[in-house]
């Protein structure tokens, strides 16, 4: 169920207070909101709101256009894209024990469409990553693996805009070169959980102006959805709208032979499959 | 000025206006809700408000109980420090070129007299490190240094509680060992901008059930605080509301010989002169 589409394409009776309401008081409204909006959904699917609104004709925010908090990100989750980072990089780190986990602010969100920035005089490398995106429903800490889904109340697609230069340079910690204004794009909207019969059997791409750059497949996965969110919740309480996204494949800009950043009016359009396509310009500030 | 103290001290017209909104609310208010706050204030100490709460009755939540996003946080930014960090792990990594940048989510605020949380199961190496922080007031991105003292609202005091384990153990990013649930003591309140005259001349220290562990001059910070604003806002908009906790001197647990890290039943007292001390209890859940 794409709760985007369904959300804007409705009215009549009680479609404006689920269109007034916030998409984070959806997710915390738990299953009687959902059931309130599925119930509008087959009302105007059964052509009982003539008045609904095409989808195709509603401009799309970002699902969760601010956050209550950071995003949650993991780094070097797929075997290729660790091999080509530490080539690129002539290291040898390998597979981590535990998940690399990092942050990108409420600031960074760009919706559907959005423009991604580039900043030439703060960093001349800017790079994409796509990733499947984990969007948590149910609260809890010391969620276990195997009650870990339960949690999940959807999927939404995440590019990871990363400044590489920035990346590095800060003592090695990530968040600043992951943390510019208009570094990660988010959309199209959320899949819910029952919609996506298997988070880790779904294909994940990217191109950049029609050319194929990232292909990969979600099973390639280091750490998979449950052991991911076991691991973050160890200690550190999860709330409906935290949003985890699991990393990205190989075949990141930086990495190619020679390196490719984004620049000023490139296309950026990123597809999970069961999601959709995320599409966004590149414009420089 | 203390904030906390003069909102929870007061009755009267317009108190309860202001009682009722968020400090969130009051620094987004910016110039004119701190007149009317300043106001009250007067007004109270002229003995016009003879129901007024006394501060020291009153229980203090900690000054921004839910950040918007997560508090940014700076470590290596004292030279001692950053000594017996890498006396303790046997590397020399010195003093950075570029401000390290990492943060901690809301979920790990814990107000005044609050309980830092011990988690036996996740961690047997929590640790402290008092710290400054910066409570941000006016927006903007790209602030020069010359600009930046400008979009100071306050200060307050963060203690910077770690798992040292665990900090160290994913692919080396901080974020996981610094999130922890009860991991970010935050108080007493944030005394504003004005009442601290050189805010790179107080003296920073903390106490473990009474005994002197840390204590530090703010003036020994590596990045001073217009250098840590003009570095984290390049390509990153700074918000009203937003906390940067600017680093911790020497005198940590992990670095002393054996370490020394917290126990169920500790005190921690963090002093910063000029703003007051954050005391919170240690507890093993």
């Amino acid at each position: 169920m794409d709760i985007a589409k369904a959300a804007q394409g409705l009215k009549g009776p009680g479609a404006d207070a689920l269109q007034a309401a916030s998409m984070l008081g959806l997710i915390e409204g738990g299953a009687d909101a959902l059931s309130a909006l599925r119930e509008l959904v087959a009302d105007a699917e059964a052509g009982k709101h003539t008045d609904a609104i095409v989808p195709a004709d509603a401009v799309l925010q970002a699902p969760i256009p601010t956050p209550r908090k950071n995003v949650f990100c993991v780094g070097r989750n797929y075997a290729e894209h660790i091999a080509e980072g530490d080539r690129a990089q002539k290291q040898n780190v390998g597979v981590t024990e535990h998940p690399v986990f990092f942050t990108k602010p409420p600031t960074s969100i760009v919706p559907p469409d959005g423009d991604v920035l580039i900043f030439p005089q703060v960093s001349t490398s800017i790079d994409y990553e796509v990733e499947l995106a984990v969007v948590i429903g149910k609260p809890g800490r010391n969620i276990s693996k195997a009650d870990a889904m339960d949690h999940v109340f959807g999927y939404t697609i995440l590019n990871d805009i990363t400044a590489r230069d920035i990346q590095r340079r800060h003592g090695g910690q990530y968040f600043k070169g992951k943390g510019l204004d208009g570094s990660c794009p988010l959309g199209p909207w959320i899949e819910t959980a029952d919609a996506i019969a298997d988070p880790h059997a779904l294909s994940i791409g990217l191109k950049v102006n029609g050319e194929q750059r990232q292909e990969g497949k979600t099973a390639d996965m280091i750490f998979d959805i449950p052991t991911l969110i076991a691991a973050l919740s160890e200690g550190l309480t999860l709330q409906p709208g935290d949003i985890i996204a699991t990393g990205t494949p190989s075949g990141v800009g930086y990495a190619m032979d020679p390196p490719k950043f984004l620049k000023d009016g490139d296309t950026v359009v990123c597809e999970v499959s069961g999601i959709g396509t995320l599409s966004n310009s590149v414009r420089a500030v």
